[in-house]
């Protein structure tokens, strides 16, 4: 009965595979790959680091290991660079910098790493975080003195932080970041490989990626419209591909409620295959199920769009949000993302943000208008005029109105213990003004297992050789919840992580 | 450039790999065997059917497809048969059944079913909770009817549940249940073979479960302490393995709170290999970081214990709950399971529970006596005494109690909302009791995708061919938060579909 009938070479090989496996580890079932299967002959192309993705990670870690003497490729699926990082609101966060010391604020990689774990309820992996908070401020320097990145000069303070700790684009956007590493990726002769789809990781029979394969010329969204093509790593690949947002199969699987009638900030390329394919290949899963909503997105635009500045500048801290059913509020408009956005799902309609012309006057300048010709924000003469618009019973409308005022007018919110700013003032100057409100897909915490090299972790507890990944496509950082601005400083710090270490892994071939 | 140098034979034994795809899905990186490599050309042992586990789902299972002709092996890891199932509670939830019936209470599966997605927060997948509400009454009439399984004859009422709907083993534990199926799958010649474990899923090139591998005469928990065998699955295998409550490396990963010093309710096996090998060949993971934690558990006790009987019958309801360093209470004792355990977590140390004479009686007869005895309850003749051998500083408790006090005679928990049954009466009355409370891990609510027929579903969205799981591996029936009796009729309904579908495979070799 001792009698292994499967031949001892065979099972030892099982064993490899796995990796470097702890003695009392068991053998993983998946990937026994037969070498010639897996890992082509001839390679159509090869650099020592392949960078799949083209936002803030992706470039960062094609700087740090083109600037550590490898050869490095750069692939994007989509038609032009930059992930969703290009649109991203370029707010960078950066624990104890020169613009919180011009301004005496006192901060720590410590304060920092304490906000992110409370946010982050507790299940952020804390090596992780500490990773990031430890190098945000060097990475926010290096962005402004060898990529030339230009912010605003005040430290901007955003919900969860302890103190102002942000940095702030000059034009407000990611775009100021990206393309600033788009520009020094090309100073250093690195191209980004547009419409070019990773279509499979290539990895030997010892566990280890030797390469990928693409579609080369490809049509996003449409699979095959490319020629396939495979591109040899010699060092290893680097996923920085982003979120899975916008996988419909993905993160419904996920969280259910996320269905087709739920839309999403990101970009259109947020789609996530690279994330399944490194579960194809042994990557711990961790937290894909903490998929971060917006409350203050609006059904009547399209993706991030213009309403969240309104929302959140006008119709929350000033204004109420109702559900028109019932004309009544239903959540503190200041709770965190979580809770306003499960609040509203759970009604299973848009809410009604409403601000009167005194609340609307804490919005950008202009942007009311607009949004007004958008069709997606309205302006109505009386609060009954908003109410027939949208069904809402008026007489209860009135009474949400009456009863907020004297809240207001007392200081205290007894419904719903929302914070008060000290220039609040009671609803009743018309115009009134309404978005319809209903929660998109804004970021996905979890993802795959890395370590604080950015390797990505394996089921079987060790490092996949020659595969790295950094920024949303990991999990683990942000736990729960992150913080805003955190999740730009994540993709620079882990970006740079990963080309560092990855140019240390040994060349084959 | 079109040259593909993956040879197209190879390319499209990928393809094959990967299942039935859809043509627009790209091909996955893992898995990809040598089918000599991973499938032995002689096995040990075989069966058309072989169930890995002996819990309520895995017994289920191979009864289902014992009586349908098949022949079928059971393996269990651990020297004794049973599982978590056989140190469970007994409570089964059945909707429309018998006993409501006698009772005049109206139920049906829709309304089981709504019960369960609330209680999920919409995390649970519609189609599998909804197979579990349909077939719950029937299942649970042929564990009567069938397996001779004895039930007191009252519906219980569990909170989340809208009307009294389980039933209630004669001796109030699983064992009721397990005994019964074991017997039975005796009657029909199986035997359930303990101290084996799968130590692999063997698949071959085109991605078919083939069988397993084993360890025979298996120690607990020594990896390599049997001896290896492979078990030829000629239909399929079917994992109804349980949770990873004690795999502390896996549940970290997915809950890095749930550390060394926090404990588990479930028996010492409850370690999730079979979980991660699934993931490992392809299986769609899915909400594995939501981990339901008891609050009404004690440090002081291994495992589930008694103090959940004293906690949940005399401290939570008539007495109170406070944070020993400020003496103060800090959640409604009555909040679900989530917030409570959270709760705990956050203060970072066990939690006071505190009752007096008359919250104490409240408990099940004997019960304080027996804790007690145990050293997991302390009586003292003085709230000061209590005060003291916690260091809880005495005015703040003292002040705690005289503030609930007048909550319970105004009606009214102005702190926390925490509901006042009718017989509640302010806490004064020596002796007091008090227990340490600190969550333990009790149930894991993710685990591998699978469709209504309990097939495994791989990352390329089609069923593993030959691989089935039902029971607490799998996810996706409980959502967000299962309701207490939920969980096992989820076993016994889908170890029942497993078993019934396995059987239909066309067997191979």
């Amino acid at each position: 009965m001792s009698k292994v009938n499967i031949s001892r070479r065979e099972f030892v090989k099982g064993l490899a595979v796995a990796g470097a496996m702890t003695a009392t580890a068991g053998t993983l079932a998946g990937c026994q790959k037969e070498s010639s299967a897996a890992v082509p002959k001839k390679w159509d192309e090869e650099a020592d680091v392949v960078v799949v993705g083209s936002g803030f990670a992706a470039l960062a870690a094609a700087i740090e290991a083109k600037e550590a003497g490898a050869s490095v490729k750069v692939i994007e699926k989509m038609p032009v660079a930059g992930g969703n990082s290009i649109i991203n609101g370029g707010v960078v966060s950066a624990a104890g910098s020169p613009i919180q010391a011009a301004e005496g604020i006192e901060d720590s990689p410590d304060l920092m790493l304490q906000d992110m774990l409370k946010a982050g309820l507790g299940l952020n992996h804390p090596d992780l975080a500490r990773v990031v908070a430890e190098h945000s401020n060097e990475t926010v320097q290096w962005t402004i003195n060898y990529l030339g990145v230009e912010y605003k000069d005040k430290a901007v303070h955003l919900g969860g932080h302890s103190v102002p700790r942000s940095y702030s684009t000059h034009n407000s956007s990611g775009s100021a970041i990206v393309t600033k590493q788009l520009a020094k990726l090309e100073e250093l002769g690195v191209k980004v490989g547009t419409n070019r789809k990773m279509t499979r990781l290539i990895q030997d029979e010892d566990g280890r990626v030797k390469g990928i394969e693409i579609e080369d010329d490809y049509r996003f969204p449409d699979e095959g419209s490319g020629t396939v093509k495979t591109i040899k790593a010699k060092k290893a690949v680097i996923l920085a591909t982003g979120g899975f947002g916008r996988d419909l199969y993905f993160r419904t699987i996920q969280d259910p409620r996320l269905g087709e009638e739920v839309d999403c900030t990101n970009q259109k390329g947020a789609t996530g295959e690279a994330l399944v394919q490194a579960l194809g290949l042994g990557a711990t899963p961790l937290q894909l199920s903490w998929i971060q909503l917006g409350p203050w997105a609006s059904p009547d635009e399209e993706g991030f769009g213009m309403a969240p500045h309104f929302a959140a500048g006008a119709c929350f801290p000033y204004g109420v949000m109702v559900d028109p059913e019932t004309g009544k509020r239903f959540v503190n408009e200041l709770a965190d993302r979580k809770v306003r956005a499960d609040a509203i799902l759970k009604t299973g309609k848009p809410a009604i943000g409403i601000a009167d012309a005194k609340a609307a006057g804490h919005a950008l300048a202009g942007l009311a208008d607009k949004l007004i010709e958008a069709g997606v924000v309205k302006k109505f003469d009386t609060l009954e005029a908003l109410a027939a618009e949208f069904n809402i019973p008026f007489d209860a409308l009135q009474e949400t109105i009456e009863n907020y005022n004297r809240y207001v007018e007392q200081g205290e919110d007894e419904e719903f213990g929302k914070y008060f700013r000290s220039d609040i003032a009671p609803l009743g100057e018309s115009p009134w003004y309404s978005v319809r409100l209903w929660p998109k897909v804004h970021h996905c915490m979890g993802g795959v297992l890395i370590n604080t090299k950015a390797q990505v972790v394996s089921l079987d507890k060790q490092p996949i050789k020659g595969l790295y990944a950094a920024g949303e496509v990991t999990g683990g950082v942000h736990g729960a919840c992150r913080l805003g601005s955190a999740a730009v400083i994540d993709c620079l710090v882990f970006g740079r992580v990963a080309g560092q270490n990855a140019v240390k892994e040994e060349a084959w071939g």
